[in-house]
């Protein structure tokens, strides 16, 4: 049973709020905290949570710089948090788009 | 900020649980409760009480029969929960494949 497709969704990518950053940054590459959290519409502590779980995981990379003198925080997606990202959106599409039937009628 | 793709995901759906059943049903138009276990890989409590969750609000009807002389617990997708599961791919296609950068640009 472990093998269900359902135990092959990544956790840490399929909770909305994750899910929102990382194809954020499979599209843009990079991306700062205000950019992700106007995008997103979360709030400073959800969204600065959930960054620090993706980073835990090393999904991405966190970078700390000043910009006119005012502290910035932007993120880049690593290639752990690229192939990661990949392997959930092929779960997820054998999920959605039914490829349970094929395999039940071997 | 309320329109953000992330806040039109369908929260009843994007549990891991309910997408299982949603996406077995989808492509099953109807299934047991046994069959569902067996997919799923899921106890029967916590398939138990997200079956209960869509059947209240109304995406899946459930009909509890008997076949010789055991209890057997029908699940079908309604048209509610046809068109509420369209609605989630389309919405998380379009977070996937990126489409927010088009919007971006615009």
């Amino acid at each position: 049973m472990s093998d269900a497709p359902l135990n092959r969704i990544d956790d840490l990518i399929h909770g909305k709020a994750r899910l929102g950053i990382m194809s954020l940054l499979m599209t843009y590459k990079q991306a700062d905290f205000r950019f992700l959290k106007q995008k997103l519409g979360l709030s400073d502590g959800n969204l600065g949570a959930n960054i620090r779980k993706l980073e835990e995981a090393n999904y991405i990379e966190v970078e700390k710089t000043f910009y006119k003198r005012k502290p910035k925080t932007v993120c880049k997606i690593t290639e752990t948090g690229k192939e990661a990202y990949q392997a959930y959106v092929q779960t997820l599409e054998k999920m959605l788009y039914g490829q349970e039937r094929e395999s039940d009628e071997d």
